[in-house]
């Protein structure tokens, strides 16, 4: 057994709550899962000396991450249609495959390696959107990780529901079996203001506010979307949540690019959240979202990579270093969103995003113990003059070396705890098989000798 | 004694020349440093019976890649200034460190450290510049790396030279010694029209000319040089280039954002190279150099990393996803710079620019035995349809297995053979310590309890 209670000592601690503090040499004191005490080492072991202790010498302990924007299980699809145009990616790979792939089992297996991916990344928390959650949050529970789930909703049929009523009383029905379960939470997720119908919508606003539940959509992901959106309904997007009644606190709008300032005026008004998805809008030329311009409007951006296939990664730390290189790029000013914020973005504000922040998103006495430690003595990482730009900048996700989430651990030197790898990567290729087989007749396999 | 002559066998042979092929189950036959033979396993086993083989079954092999643009020492400075201004960045951090700490063991304590990290994630030759160039050509003899060393040259004096004619002194002394060293090369290297004087410029061209030499030289870097340059000569710098006789097709042009038409038109018509570092350009909000209109106007683009103090790595995997993604978010169209783009520029592309294209760049007949694994086969790299795609968008310096140069091993299983790495580690706590303890007389010591 585990012990319930234990001290975690690094050479750096960085809580993210007080803003801008750097913790050197101290230790948390974890206690039935929840963060005790956080003070200097040399204390530590004088009040605490009878507690197993774990040395993190070369170390900065964050927050758990949090991801915001997820489809976990699309990572079976990942690298598909890489380099195509949007429409070809959607039309000729992701639709064609969802729609002869995803079932129960490929939603299982994928959320397992997801999860194992997120982890090892240094994520903690995730906030989902795709068919069978039931079989997601399945997988979450058994590897321990923390699971927003969403109650999907469309006008179109898959295997998975037939009428967006069906898509309702088959979320609704795993919301009832599963909502009792340790760190598992339930967003509604309408995928999209063009592929779910103003009906469905006011019924996912009259669910939300009954319920008080977060919605989770994609919004303004790109500005073909909102020129057609426009041309069809009169209004952009966003004019249309506020008609509908989404335009609330619970509110989580993903992507958000080619807002004009009316629109930030709606957000701010309205205590919407957003969540950025740096990665996944440049590899598919999606536009960029003004990150900057909203969070000094006031309004929380949190932070996701999308699915796997538009990405290709679960990554966390590529995804911080992502939106501050585009910040920076896009307004020619090496000063703007700071390492600082990004760790920031992914963790407190994405807690808050979803409401979890009395819970996660900082290393604060009475907050679950979800957190990350990081090596920053390796080649890579050496010399270390300040950790935070050093964990966004320099570090990448091999640094991880220990997870903890609620005082568990879940990643040891780099290492998953609970899941055996070798078996993830067997289920991945036969997955893989699969897949590559029906693409080959879609499209000719690459030629041994000639060009693919 | 490590064989002569062996195999390496591997799931995906990517040899980027013919271009778009991918190679299944082939190996590459390796003899006296060289690559002699590129084949399918099968037939490989059965002709090579006798030859020693290593097997990379869940692999892919490239040609090592080529940093293009380096100041491989800065990596002491690696993450110093995050986030400051530009001008603070250079004023505040860089400039006094720079005057107060480098001499030669700093340079050769830099290049060992900054070389380490080249090689463990995939660099197997690398176009530098900075002071005491003799100290990092040492650091590549030790290490086996392949070096293109610049004559570097400023009109402000350092610790390293007083004058444009002392830099020339010691700099061709620097190549008289070293000249017949093993993949060692030299470029003249003044470091950018705005700290260099015409006439000193005027003397670069004719040694260019006389020795047939590339020149490294910064090149339109932000749009704020632009206007300044023009400012104060009436001319941009490349037309200033042009004047001083130094656009032909020996000039590596690194940077070159804030490009108009006409600069465009100039750098073809001279067949100049350009060096592309969409790191450093997103981190110091440089702007952004047109990669896309460049290439398809048939200018070769190299990629580089530029020094880790504005990067903030040395890793030329995360460099090809970032320009792809930046190429892909400016253009909004996903098929815009694919990886098969971006694997080139890192390697063949490169090798052209530097001249070096006979010698490496891709993996062919004849070339030298320069090659890089892979491993495609853990849960972030899993499932695998494309391999060149995952490599540039999924897989990451953690992922490289092995590494060889001129058919020599220098990384296996992702450790390096030659270098100790605790000595490394070592050595950089200790410049740490040094220079952390200078900016603690400049800037206050982060607080143990209160905000940085």
């Amino acid at each position: 057994m585990a012990p319930t209670e234990f001290l975690i000592e690094a050479r750096w601690i960085i809580p993210v709550v007080p803003d801008g503090v750097v913790l050197e040499h101290h230790a948390l004191r974890v206690r039935e899962g929840r963060i005790h005490d956080l003070l200097p080492i040399r204390e530590a072991r004088a009040r605490y000396a009878n507690l197993e202790r774990m040395e993190l010498a070369h170390h900065a302990l964050i927050p758990g991450l949090i991801n915001a924007h997820t489809h976990a299980a699309m990572v079976l699809f990942r690298g598909l249609g890489a380099d195509q145009p949007l429409a070809r990616w959607l039309q000729d790979y992701i639709w064609p495959l969802e729609a002869a792939f995803v079932d129960r089992d490929f939603v299982r297996d994928g959320s397992m390696l997801a999860i194992a991916e997120m982890l090892l990344s240094g994520t903690t928390c995730f906030n989902d959107m795709y068919f069978y959650p039931d079989a997601t949050i399945e997988a979450a529970a058994e590897t321990g990780i923390r699971l927003v789930s969403g109650i999907i909703v469309l006008d179109s049929p898959t295997r998975f529901a037939q009428t967006p009523q069906e898509y309702f009383h088959k979320g609704f029905a795993i919301r009832d079996q599963y909502r009792n379960q340790k760190r598992i939470r339930f967003t509604l997720a309408p995928h999209a203001p063009y592929t779910v119908s103003e009906t469905t919508l006011r019924q996912v606003a009259r669910f939300a506010d009954e319920l008080d539940l977060r919605v989770h959509i994609h919004l303004h992901e790109t500005e073909q979307e909102v020129r057609d959106f426009i041309n069809q309904h009169g209004c952009s997007p966003i004019e249309h949540l506020e008609r509908v009644g989404l335009l609330t606190p619970n509110l989580l709008a993903v992507h958000m690019t080619a807002l004009e300032a009316p629109d930030i005026e709606r957000l701010f008004r309205a205590r919407c959240r957003v969540i950025h998805c740096p990665e996944s809008n440049f590899k598919l030329g999606s536009g960029f979202c003004p990150v900057v311009v909203l969070r000094e409007a006031g309004i929380d951006v949190a932070l996701g990579t999308d699915g796997a296939a538009s990405n290709d990664d679960l990554d966390m730390l590529g995804e911080m270093k992502s939106a501050a290189f585009l910040a920076k790029g896009l307004s020619r000013n090496p000063s703007r969103l700071t390492a600082r914020d990004v760790l920031r973005m992914a963790t407190l504000e994405s807690a808050r995003a979803l409401g979890l922040s009395d819970e996660i998103g900082s290393l604060e006495r009475g907050k679950a113990a979800d957190c990350v430690a990081i090596d920053l003595s390796t080649p890579s990482t050496r010399p270390c003059y300040d950790p935070v730009a050093q964990i966004v900048y320099a570090a990448g996700r091999e640094h991880v070396s220990h997870v903890w989430i609620e005082g568990r651990l879940e990643v040891r030197e780099g290492r998953l705890e609970r899941t055996f790898e070798p078996e993830l990567s067997k289920t991945a290729e036969a997955w893989q098989e699969r897949i590559a087989e029906r693409l080959g007749t879609v499209f000719p396999r690459p030629n041994d000798s000639g060009p693919t």
